[in-house]
């Protein structure tokens, strides 16, 4: 694990980016951690949506939040194609979203995306400041692509947001064959009017998840319109599981 | 209206019963307010279910919550032929049902029931310690049959939690006829394996909601097996918008 670029300090959240190497693949990430934080706490997977990046704006908005308002650390990395991977910096969101699609026909996209973040997980998890705590992941769209495979893969995970996603595209074989086995509780986010995504297809996924433990959340609008009442739900819910107070009801 | 009965203090929450007159029919009731409440306040209508009344441990758990922790009032109303209004007290709850399907079946049902909520609105808040603010509605299953007209009928319904239902029975092309007229936020309560309302129909319901502000949260289980976390939701939804604070977001 290299750490590249500055520092950062950001309103009581300390901001370092870093690269990792997995299976040859150099993979850049950023870590989210409360600052002068010593020993282990709960840490957060953050996955990007396709053509996004590991400093989209909502991925940041809630990593802050969860390391503001519960003192743990997050860490998101960039996907294949995507940020600091994009073979080339000035393509189009048009040329990166093609590109996606190309990646997710290629039959190993799955298991180097998973290899990409064990490598990461590993990598975190042996700083001294985060330390072997609790995992949880969030990741919808193409965040769901991938972390439902990851999350049945590492049984560390105990607790998942997913969301944006059903069984359609290249790996839904994959998903369909994973689902079952996932058994950390879930919450699964839905767009009511998603063009994207067919609402069958979403429930089809919703239904075949095998956690007892799961609840749905649909809200109106587009693909890319969740509300931020989810986003505030989505830090909740990841702190209720992986840092249980004396108050919370599930 | 008249009070019935004691007036119970329990845990920082004051409980009476009453009766009110609406069309000549007797509606018994139970208003719950904060202790030493003065002036305005909202209040929060609860809607019970089939075979139920207006103390079922949910009601009753839920009113107390939003007194306590909100200071809000809330009131409930036993729905025809439930609770003080059986027609012979030693009914079986098979009888119960029954009679709530036959009472289903009456074409004034609805109507009746919309008056029952109305007389009861008008006298609890001409109560100083309740007074004339904002109305939020919560009610599932039977508690939506009867409680989206009301929402529909009464603007001064200004948030609305439902569920458990679907556009189906005798009521369904009523339900139908008034759901896109609903303006209120809506939060929608679905549970994934209901055996008595099919799936279908339940979406059916939710797309026709014209509230442009809804969601719905769908969780494992049977009808009747709703979790304790969407009654906390419910909470914090009617008092996010009944009383909205700095914190709120979206």
């Amino acid at each position: 694990m290299d750490w590249t670029g500055d520092t950062h300090r950001v309103d009581g959240v300390v901001e370092r980016d870093f690269v990792v190497e997995a299976g040859g693949r150099r993979v850049p990430g950023v870590l989210w951690t409360p600052p002068d934080a010593e020993g282990a706490r709960p840490l957060v997977l953050i996955g990007h949506g396709a053509t996004a990046h590991k400093r989209i704006g909502y991925v940041t908005t809630l990593a802050r939040e969860l390391v503001r308002a519960h003192g743990f650390a997050a860490v998101a990395i960039d996907g294949a194609g995507h940020g600091g991977r994009r073979p080339n910096p000035d393509d189009d969101e048009m040329t990166v979203f093609s590109d996606f699609l190309t990646e997710w026909s290629r039959d190993e996209s799955t298991d180097d995306a998973v290899g990409d973040w064990r490598a990461t997980i590993d990598a975190v998890r042996a700083l001294p400041d985060v330390g072997d705590g609790p995992l949880g992941y969030w990741g919808l769209s193409m965040g769901t692509i991938y972390g439902l495979p990851l999350a049945v893969a590492e049984p560390r995970i105990q607790v998942a947001v997913f969301g944006l996603m059903g069984l359609v595209g290249p790996t839904r074989f994959r998903m369909a064959e994973d689902a079952p086995s996932l058994a950390c509780p879930v919450l699964f986010i839905q767009q009511w009017d998603d063009s994207l995504i067919p609402r069958d297809s979403i429930f089809e996924l919703f239904d075949a998840l095998g956690s007892r433990d799961k609840r749905l959340h649909a809200s109106p609008g587009d693909h890319a319109a969740v509300p931020s009442e989810e986003f505030v739900f989505s830090a909740r819910f990841l702190a209720r599981h992986l840092a249980p107070g004396p108050d919370d009801l599930s």
